[in-house]
């Protein structure tokens, strides 16, 4: 099944089941208020839920015309966003495009950051910022809401807590990550709220691209209108959900409506970094890999970051070219206090 | 007033007023199911709650007695938790204990960590870890729960942001510190589940102790039933609690009953590093710092982390004597899966 949050003036909005299709929804707040309810108790009342998604497919309950701008993020705020850096591809680049040798253990480790959660955007709410002087760029990501998960839990155990799953922009303030990594307490102002796609599915919904740790299908990324990003979420996923629920969980419980992230979505290319788009490769999934890419071929970076008026679209199809997740699609915008 | 949440079997608990004394209580949930649900309308609630705690004071209320091992954290689970490190005179010692060299910036711009939140331990939980080489440890800090805070705060906004003031136990794990920090994304699992006081209490009950920004009070830390820390908190806090809210929200909004913390307190002496309260001094509000005076003193640490069985109290009284949050008290367990 399918699950938005629709507007209402609350902050949690109001919780509703769409159709396979996105054409239409079901008010679904008479089982559970908000998605963060259903998820409190999701044994109980996720049956109801199927049930009327079921009735929504056949059409035998009221339905209205679904909008992906009138949802909120699915948990347009939750108790933990942990995100993850599983196409450790892209961290390579990264430390390659500022000549720094990347530890092995990166390749058996999760790298894994704690995001801020309180404040998520809507799908197309502009992202409003002070200073274009801050880098501001997106990251196209996969991401997952568990059910409470024991501290301590195997990778079986992990596996069996996933509940849903979304896409993200992970937005990001790369001209004031340096500065901030570098205090060594982690990202706080460099990470601003993130966005996630209109719908949340269970991983049913996913058929064959979902193989119980990972949904192998492109991420579509789109930059002003033009594609620039096409990569496999399922290729390069050095770490999937399970293991990074199970990093997550490692010294304390997650709490149910605990949503994990996959991080950038990155392919590498005959074990090299990728190509654009236009030049035949599957492209990115953020500016920075792009301008990482650029730093090393030419020693400079030639992509700009965005700026204010700057329109990113993430979103990913089945194999029929219909839309999973809705699109996320948000505008830069300069902050007006 | 003072506002506690009680143990109901909910993930969230059942509000309650407390009387000033902390022998009583009021059940407050006809006004507000949960302290979040209050938080998210304080304008409105907030009158209603403080009629009632009136109320209860007088004795024109029913009233029941108030036990603090009733309590859950006063959020038991929040959408926000920033911990700022803002006694930079323990920061300085943790480097000098390794022969770092602090940048002369963080005088000036706040050390700040994103915490997880999903899962707050109650003030009377045991600290459960599966291994005490992971070097358990606490720390001793003061927190304030604010309203919704809009992105780019002024000092006087965020200052006039601040609803309630409590005390936290944030538990680290100082074994798994140094490699997580290493790979550069900040704490996580080094950082397990906090613990916070009994009580949340407005500022106004703190009277001439709070200034606006900070609370001019000792932190009792006792380890094991004896004093171990008497740190005021009201001294050296290079950052006081609006310039860490501010910083917290530089570009993103804080929505309401976002928690701040203030990092351990940690007082110097004749602007060298402390003394244990049993030489004369006001000791310490975490081990990590006996053990960096006694590295820079000696050569090596001497005073364990916190081993299976050992229990700290957290604490703070007012200049009567009285407790004014109630105490956390938590005694480290074994984790048996």
């Amino acid at each position: 099944m399918k699950l938005a949050t629709l507007k209402d003036g609350t902050r949690d909005g109001r919780l509703a089941v769409v159709s396979r299709d996105l054409t239409r929804y079901a008010d679904a707040s008479f089982l559970a208020p908000t998605l963060q309810g259903a998820l409190d108790d999701w044994r109980r009342i996720a049956p109801h839920l199927e049930a009327l998604a079921e009735s929504l497919e056949h059409g035998s309950v009221p339905a209205e015309r679904f909008h992906e701008h009138d949802a909120l993020s699915p948990l347009p705020r939750a108790f933990q966003w942990a995100d993850g850096s599983a196409y450790v591809n892209h961290v390579e680049l990264v430390r390659k495009a500022r000549n720094a040798e990347m530890p092995a253990s990166f390749w058996t480790d999760p790298l894994m950051y704690q995001g801020g959660s309180d404040a998520f955007l809507a799908p197309r709410d502009p992202i409003v910022m002070a200073d274009e002087a801050w880098g501001i760029d997106m990251e196209g990501e996969v991401a997952v809401i568990v059910d409470d998960v024991a501290m301590g839990a195997s990778l079986d155990e992990a596996r069996a807590a996933i509940r849903l799953v979304m896409l993200v922009n992970d937005v990001s303030l790369r001209g004031l990550i340096p500065a901030e990594l570098g205090k060594g307490f982690g990202f706080f102002q460099s990470k601003p709220s993130s966005a996630f796609s209109p719908v949340a599915v269970t991983p049913d919904e996913l058929g064959a691209a979902w193989d119980g740790g990972k949904v192998s299908l492109p991420l579509w990324v789109d930059l002003n209108g033009k594609p620039f990003g096409r990569a496999d979420a399922g290729t390069d996923m050095t770490f999937d959900f399970p293991t990074l629920i199970a990093h997550a969980a490692k010294t304390r419980p997650l709490s149910a409506g605990a949503i994990i992230g996959s991080g950038t979505v990155s392919n590498k290319l005959d074990d090299g970094p990728g190509k654009p788009v236009e030049a035949g490769g599957v492209g990115y999934s953020c500016i920075a890999e792009i301008r990482m890419i650029e730093t090393i071929e030419t020693g400079a970076p030639k992509t700009p970051f965005m700026r204010f008026g700057d329109t990113v679209r993430i979103e990913m199809k089945d194999e029929a070219g219909h839309s999973i997740f809705g699109a996320i699609e948000q505008t830069v915008e300069e902050y007006q206090p």
